[in-house]
């Protein structure tokens, strides 16, 4: 099968079997080090890039067909994935210009595709040494991009980016982040990296230890980072239970 | 024309003319003194209540349509609504079960209402004293219920109400609520009531004015709350600049 007859077979089964106009894309944050990325997938033959989405079966629940269509799109599984957005805008894109640059064989406007697709987005933060991003039979590659670095983006990805990043540094005003993004055992100094590389901005480390250290959810353990000539910090755990309670009850509130 | 009639007309135009699969839902929390209260519509000639909910045109912004079913369905307007959750469920609530509570002339199934309705929640605050809400065609009343004393409610709007209060008390950890819902000259005892309204408890009032006090929101005017024997407590207003700012940016971060 060629990529034109794989695409057609593929829209003919989204035409049939999901729900018609509605779409969902997932913004996945990759924490390496001191950077903050993003996943995309570049379109077969092109030089041009999106997020990975997709379409809901008539069936399916809305949450479960987010992580299907991100397994299926890009082999990653299991993540923590949250709503962000609706993107309901009656125009969200030039639908014909997205056509021509992904280079479509077949002619703008044909078949059944929707008019409109609004689409729903969610978002994710992953430790990028723990997973092994693959592309699907429409892509040519699936990696990781720097977001302060984004190549030539389809559809209204780049905006679709912009209010996840947002959305992201407003939830560390509220839940902890960090559990499952670190190893088990971190430095203070580790976790504010963390912090930091999401704001993308630095903080004052003074100022960082004293307001993490009051939300107890941090376990000063009887060990220490070695391998440092002049100092080894503190080693630290999260304590999953008041994690949780935090996370769940958004306890930062400044009340 | 009967209620029936009107209805049958009203299917036919959300069939013909609006996006197929997915309405949306408001949830409007109104404040008055110490009480959070939620704006709800009773069903025609039934006991049944429900949110003010409709649906969406081809040609129209999934926001912008929010925001004329409300008006359409309650009389308010120009409220500051926000997307809270997309209600996505494969099956949300007992249709048939629910045709039945609302006392439908016509026989469940019949005509064209889609199968399955995927619901976009939006929510807003206001000051109950200050809006006036009037009953649509489908409805016998519209009015403010307690949020701690719901009556027997259609769909899964009961689900839909738990889940925006939730997320208002979140909110109130990273943004700053109180401007629009409080007279434009206010004590701190008075925003305290606000805030202790939304959490449904009670705060230690020594460290609420510290905490806000440190949000630099506020400007203290050179004017006290008069009519009191003992004391008479200074006046503040919000400092729109910042409250924007803090708004915006959610500059509540404990970081």
């Amino acid at each position: 099968m060629t990529f034109t007859e794989q695409l057609l077979a593929h829209f003919k089964k989204v035409s049939d079997e999901c729900v018609l106009g509605l779409s969902l894309d997932c913004v996945i944050f990759g924490f390496y080090d001191t950077h903050l990325k993003v996943l995309l997938l570049r379109w077969k033959n092109t030089n041009e890039w999106c997020l990975p989405g997709g379409f809901i079966y008539k069936n399916e629940s809305v949450d479960v067909a987010a992580n299907r269509v991100l397994r299926e799109r890009t082999g990653l599984d299991q993540l923590f994935l949250q709503q962000f957005r609706l993107f309901g805008d009656a125009v969200r894109y030039d639908r014909e210009d997205t056509w021509r640059r992904q280079k479509m064989a077949i002619p703008f406007g044909s078949g059944s595709w929707p008019e409109r697709t609004i689409s729903m987005g969610y978002y994710a933060l992953v430790d990028q040494t723990k997973v092994m991003p693959s592309a699907d039979f429409m892509s040519d590659e699936c990696c990781w991009w720097d977001v302060s670095d984004l190549p030539s983006l389809l559809y209204d990805h780049k905006h679709i980016i912009e209010v996840a990043l947002r959305t992201l540094r407003l939830q560390l005003n509220w839940q902890p982040i960090g559990l499952n993004l670190l190893p088990e055992k971190f430095t203070i100094p580790e976790l504010q990296r963390l912090y930091e590389a999401v704001l993308g901005r630095l903080l004052d480390a003074r100022n960082f230890h004293k307001k993490i250290m009051s939300l107890h959810i941090l376990t000063r353990l009887d060990e220490r980072r070695t391998g440092k000539a002049h100092k080894s910090p503190y080693l630290y755990q999260f304590n999953p239970e008041n994690y949780q309670k935090a996370l769940v009850n958004g306890d930062l509130s400044f009340v």
